[in-house]
Parts: C-alpha cells; sequence; structure tokens
C-alpha cells in the first residue's frame, strides 16, 4: 500500500514514520528542497499544480491526502478523476474559506461566535454595528497561526481596518472571551465508524500553538464530539479531523476545523493506544482505525526556532523529543516534546518544566 | 548526530525508526540489494570489508554500532581506529565464539550448563563421557536461530556428529531440561548507567523465536540483572545487551548474550516508556538513556515467511504491526505483532488469537 501526500513538512513526515512499521510507504509532493519529510518517504519535488508530477503522484499511488489546508482545489479535483482522494473534496473546500466554514458550522446547528461577511469598509462598519466590540476581523482565505487577522478592540480601530487587513474579502467574528480553547481530535474510516480521542486543552502564544494538553474524561468532550460527528457525517469524510473550539462555561463553540492530522494531535504518538498519523493512514488506506484510548495523561510543547538540546530534554523524566530534522528559523515549528505520565500531579510540574526548556533554545 | 550501523536488516530498520524523531539519522552498510532498513536510512551498498566504504562510513558518522554479531573482527577494528564503536568489539568478539562465551560466563561468576570443547570425533567421545546425554553439540562460530547444532539423545547420536556439523571447532553442552527460556535486556550508558527492562520469556519453534512476553515484577529478574550486570562491568559495554537463559526451578543458567538490540526485546516498542532502540541510540550517542519502566503487559508474536493480511491483525484488539518491507520467503523473519494491554487476563486469551493468526499467513 503506498500513499500519496500532498506536502511534505512534518505532518507528511510523521505520517511517514507511522507509515512504515504497517507496510505503508508514502511519496510525498512538495516543492521545498528541503521537505523534512523526505528522510522517510519518497519526495516528488515540484509544485502543487505541475501536472506532470500530479500524474506521477497518481500513478505511483493507492491513495492519496494532504497534510495543509492550501492545497489547490483544482489539483486536488484532477487527482481524484484519477485516484481516491481522501479526507474529501468538499471538507478541504469548506475550510478555504473561514465564510463557508462558518456557514457549514451554522448550517448542521454546530454553535460558532456570531459572524458576518464584510468585503468593504462599509460592511465592515455596519457588521461592526451588529456584532458589537471587540470582535475579529479575519480574511476569508489564506490564515493560519494567527496570520490574517485584526481584533478591534474599540472604535478607533476599526477605521481602515478592512485596508489594513488587504482590502480582501473577510469576515467579522464576535471576540470570545473563553475560558479555554479545546480540540476534538476525531477519526471515521470508510465504513462510517467514528472514533475520537481524549479532548485536548491548547494554550497559544503569539498566535501559535503552544502547549496542547491531554484531557481525559473531560466534561464537555461529548459537546466536541457531537459538532465533530455532524460534520464528518455530512462531509462522508474519511481520515482524521481537527475541530478546535473555544470554551465558555459549560458552552462550546466551533472556532475553525482542519481536514488533517492536527498539531493539537501529535500527544497521542505515546498518549494513546493509536496516534492520529497511524489512524489517519488506517482510514484512508480502508484498514479499520485503532483504539484511541489514551494511555495516562499527556502534555506537548511546541519547538519554535530551534530545538533544545537533546540532552537537556531528555532529562525530563517522560519526555519524548520529535525533531523535525529543520533547519532553525525564528517562528518556525521545529519540533515538539511529549511528556506521558500515569500521574496527574506530575503532570502540572513538568508542564512548568517544559516551559523553562523554552528559556533555552525551544521558542 | 549520525550513527553508522554495520547491518541494514530489520533491526536497523527499527533503530533508524527510532533515531528520527530524536534528530539521530542513521547510515546503514550493507552488501544487500534491498536492505530492508534503506527506505529509512542512507544505504552503502558493499560488502562489510570493503576499506572504501569502511572509509566513507567512518566519515559519514559520529559513532558506529552494529546489527548482528557476524561482522568481521578486523572491520570493526579498523572502523574503531577512526570513530568510536559501541558496544566495544571485545563483546562481539565474545559473542562470536560459543567457547569464548561460555568462557567467560564462567571467569564472571555466571553460570551456564555444563561445557567442553570438541575439535575432533574423539573429544566429542570424551566429552559425552563427562557431561553425559543428552547434549548439543555446536559450532562455536556463526551458528544463529537453531543452526549449527545437533541435539545429541542416545549413545547412536554421537557417531559421526563431529563430521556431520562439519568438522569444524565446536563445543558441547549439557541438554538443559528448562522450564522456559527468559531474555534479560539492558542498557548501559557511557557514563555506566545500567537500566533493565521487564524479564521476557521466549518460545522458540524450529530454532526461531515464535513468542515473546514481557514479565513485569518476574521474580528471577535479578539474577539475570546480575549476570548481565557482570558482563556490562566487565566489558565496559555501551548500548543494549540481550542475555539469553534457561530457567530450572528458581535458577538461571546463561546460555549466550548479544551486544545488540534484540529480537525479544521488540515488545519494548509498545511496551515500555523508552523502547530498546530509543534507548541504544541514545547510549551510543552519549545521551542519558530513558526510563525501561513496562507500560502494562506485551506480547510479540515473529511473522515468519510472510506477513498476514493489516487488516486481519488490526481486528486484534491492541495489536500494533511491525511490517519489515522484506520479499516473502520461508523461514524468513518479515515482521512481528506486539499486543500491549493493562489487563493479564486479555494478555493470555490473545496470545491464542496471535497464534491462530500464523495459520494464515504468520508462519
Amino acid at each position: 500500500m503506498v500513499v500519496g501526500i500532498l506536502g511534505g513538512g512534518q505532518l507528511a513526515r510523521m505520517l511517514a514514520l507511522a507509515g512504515h512499521p504497517l507496510g505503508i510507504r508514502c511519496v510525498v509532493l512538495d516543492p521545498a528542497d528541503d521537505a523534512c519529510s523526505a528522510p522517510v518517504a519518497r519526495h516528488l519535488h515540484g509544485a502543487f499544480d505541475d501536472r506532470v508530477l500530479l500524474d506521477e503522484l497518481a500513478d505511483s499511488v493507492d491513495v492519496i491526502t494532504y497534510e495543509f489546508e492550501n492545497v489547490s482545489l483544482e489539483s486536488l479535483r484532477y487527482l481524484s478523476s484519477r485516484v481516491p482522494v481522501y479526507p474529501p473534496v468538499a471538507a478541504l473546500e469548506a475550510t478555504q474559506d473561514r465564510l463557508d466554514e462558518k456557514n457549514l458550522f451554522r448550517e448542521l446547528g454546530i454553535e460558532t461566535p456570531d459572524f458576518l461577511p464584510v468585503s468593504s469598509q462599509e460592511e465592515l462598519e455596519s457588521a461592526v454595528g451588529r456584532i458589537g466590540l471587540p470582535s475579529v476581523l479575519k480574511t476569508r482565505r489564506m490564515g493560519y497561526d494567527g496570520k490574517g487577522q485584526i481584533v478591534l478592540k474599540e472604535a478607533a480601530d476599526v477605521a481602515g481596518a478592512w485596508e489594513q487587513l488587504g482590502g480582501v474579502p473577510a469576515i467579522l467574528e464576535a471576540f470570545v472571551p473563553f475560558d479555554r480553547e479545546v480540540s476534538g481530535i476525531v477519526v471515521r474510516s470508510i465504513e462510517g465508524e467514528i472514533s475520537a480521542w481524549s479532548l485536548t486543552e491548547n494554550i497559544h502564544a503569539d498566535g501559535i500553538l503552544k502547549l496542547a494538553t491531554s484531557k481525559p474524561h473531560d466534561p464537555v468532550k461529548p459537546i466536541a464530539l457531537d459538532f465533530a460527528t455532524r460534520l464528518l457525517e455530512h462531509l462522508d469524510y474519511v481520515g482524521v479531523l481537527a475541530l478546535e473550539c473555544f470554551q465558555i462555561g459549560d458552552r462550546l463553540l466551533a472556532n475553525e476545523f482542519a481536514p488533517r492530522v492536527h498539531n493539537s494531535g501529535h500527544w497521542t504518538i505515546e498518549g494513546a493506544e493509536t496516534s492520529q498519523f497511524e489512524n489517519h493512514l488506517r482510514a484512508v488506506a480502508g484498514v479499520v482505525p485503532g483504539s484511541t484510548e489514551p494511555l495516562g495523561h499527556s502534555v506537548m510543547l511546541n519547538c519554535i526556532g530551534e530545538m533544545p538540546p537533546l540532552a537537556s530534554v531528555m532529562r525530563i523524566r517522560g519526555a519524548h523529543m520529535h525533531d523535525y530534522a529543520k533547519e532553525p528559523r525564528s517562528g518556525r515549528k521545529v519540533g515538539h516534546i511529549t511528556v506521558r505520565t500515569a500521574d496527574a500531579d506530575y503532570l502540572r510540574q513538568v508542564t512548568a518544566d517544559l516551559c523553562d526548556l523554552q528559556k533555552s533554545g525551544c521558542r
């Protein structure tokens, strides 16, 4: 079994690493010279819309998946005329446009923050009048890791904001004074069987995920699972899906979903019976996914910019290092560290130790 | 950090897979066209005594290790003049000759079955007179997986046995009516710190390991650890070592040791906080090894000849597949399956399910 992946970054790298023991090989298509999945997968080197490479990819694999959302729909539709593509193209399409995504949530009865489309400064001002302040103006397309958005706190912030964002189609969303951010990571098989990992609690810094902590038996997991199930069934979805939500009191509001394995699910490599990477491959390959049961408690720290020294990580009891073999660069996700433990008290203590690591490199 | 490995089979493959998340890349030297580690490591393709390749290997890596015992000492000594080689050459040397190995056990106070050297039919007959029957005649060199040995049950088996074994230097060992076979898998760091995984209980069929079961809290583990510690300290050992023993009542008799990661330790990938593969790399790379604590109970089944279908393996709750991506061939180890569980009763039941798999391919 050979799986093609559009994109050859760390998600493709971890998919490929999970594939080898299953007898599943991965072929990645990526324009980067130094795609970090290349040491563990075959690398087709070129653009995502290069028809010759797309043909070679389709000829080389049994099924195709993708590791990021900004693949062109045209390429994906072309591929799907030749070989199965999972998750379905419709899932990718919905996530490429924040307005379509929010409208889909609303259509499916999934609660979201209030939102309105904005295509001009006039529309922005009218939308602010209805939604109020503070609120967040976001581009409809191509945003990630906090890029492509402006928080509007007071009336003075509204003037010129639409131009400031680039004068592109946008969406205004109510600012949610959330208690916490959580992710529901779920998988659906070709036969329609759905499983969910433990809910993940996320802490962001500078718009980038910093810490993700597994929350076995979280009381709001059923809400996240209900939301995710609506999406999975509506889209006739196959593979792993991550749904990010804000929690206020005992309510969840869906923020966005990713039709792929997700940074907030990296802890599942050590912290669950089967990882998100293995189960995504199993789902798209038509093999029944494995148990998503947690193994104790887990916390994951993203390493941003550069990796801390291996020896300093390994002195932390229970730490598991994941170096993506990427060149250090400010703001770049270059690896992560997961600690899994049976002891919830140790988890709290070690979370502080992990944050200290950031001061010596992992920032 | 780059680690060179002499040999590019499944042990090198699993070492390389364990290395990527640590930021450790592996370079393997192997004469096979289809070395199964090649998809996850750089493959230097040629003979183990090819000086040009040995130089290239030494120039490419920070440290060198080996994945099987039948590497030439001359090659290893040549390499060790250029770059650190772990485990030490003396460990490999001792395991290449069954008589030296048994003499080392005796010298270190490690109990073994009775043994005598045999270099002729006359010496065999004299040795049988002293050790008695049944006993086992083994070549001193190049034996593995039950090859290179003859069981002598009665007087008629003795006649011509030395010629039948090839007329090569041999050793006669008392046949041990053991209760079970166990392995002690241990790791020693460059600083001399020793850790041991749970004892493993092994079941062989046709001279090849079939099932290995982790035995947390086994009462004879301290004996195995004492034996292994004597070896590790005497040899100033660095890396993982596997010591195979026979158990009779509450006694252990050492049979042989392997200066490398070992088939009976494959369950540690899922069944321990840190696997033998990761800890071997960490030890030889000079990073402190991780915890060897067990995660529940584990059983591993070797897949001999061909892999069972992925789907049939994945229907077994808790099963983790390890396909070595090798061409099927009678008697060849092509993969293994590990089940890890918190439930000892389920372990017993699933062991039967695993054995059933052999009937449909895994034989």
